[in-house]
């Protein structure tokens, strides 16, 4: 084996993990969400900027206002999921910097164009999103991660300008069906070239 | 503890992995590298579009190409890092759509227009980079991702007009002072908020 990672953590976060489109009703708790997030804020990101932000919506009425945002197929399993995120870029990341990369009190100053902002915000957030879906698996639960949903509705419902909705996971212990057939990965050989 | 993955594979992939800025002499097998993609080519992306794509530079001479082209402060660990990969969206992801997401063979209508294509392989790829850098943390490797480099230069240099470069990732075993001390996160209340 060429991995030192144990083969059960393997099947764990990769191998027997999937995407669920249907969850049971046990609760994903407050305790579950903050131990995720205590191990997978460790993942690197550029110049540590650590621009995800997530918002757990748990109330009834917050859940009636995100549905109808959500594309049609995704909106029955988002209004039955035991916990759902919207997970988004802090475009004003740059604000916490002094205190997230204090080696550097410079590295502010690299960020005073918004447009340098958004492209950095998106592409760390983003990053850290797949560590965030990693990081609740290796809780034990299935996410269902979703970017079929009205951005700008979601934007202007549960953020606001300074925050751009990456996508929206749904999470929880599988239900009934919870899975489609495993769809086919591209060999190595089509997603690796060596120059 | 509110995860199941052990906490040996916690430390192993989040806790005690760290962004490593020297390297041991010690080379990367493509065993190592295989069994890599092997493991995290099942992280989920949406539709399965898995546009990632990953150039491996081995040789002397693209290693020479592609040094120059990453900003100063990436010169030295890119110039000695055992492995050096280049993790890049494919643009034109769709066409393997109806081999990727055979059930549903009217999904490649959807990606038309360019424009929206750019946007979701920058979106599900850079998702993948973070699978792929646990993934390397999972073969023991330390990975040092960097988005300091001229990317228009990489693109011409080793890719084509329908492959954007998103991060460039030395791989290999840590050097001698290997690590910057650890730098601050965010605390969970500052990351997360509830609705």
């Amino acid at each position: 084996m060429s991995l030192v990672l144990d083969s059960t953590a393997q099947d764990l976060l990769f191998r027997e993990a999937r995407t669920a489109n249907t969850f049971s009703d046990e609760p994903v708790t407050e305790e579950q969400v903050q131990a995720i997030y205590d191990l997978v804020k460790y993942g690197p990101t550029s110049m540590n900027q650590s621009p995800l932000r997530v918002v757990l919506v748990r109330s009834a009425e917050a859940r009636e206002r995100l549905v109808p945002l959500m594309s049609e197929g995704n909106q029955a399993k988002t209004a039955t999921a035991p916990l759902v995120a919207i997970l988004a870029a802090d475009n004003e990341f740059h604000e916490e910097l002094p205190q997230l990369f204090p080696h550097f009190p410079q590295a502010k100053d690299f960020f005073g164009d918004r447009s340098v902002r958004e492209h950095t915000a998106a592409l760390n957030a983003t990053l850290q999103a797949g560590y965030f879906i990693v990081g609740v698996r290796a809780a034990g639960l299935a996410a269902g991660p979703m970017s079929g949903f009205d951005s700008a509705g979601v934007q202007k419902e549960f953020l606001d300008d300074d925050h751009t909705p990456l996508m929206i996971i749904n999470i929880g212990k599988p239900g009934d069906n919870a899975w489609h057939p495993r769809s086919p990965r591209l060999s190595y050989d089509e997603a690796v070239t060596t120059v």
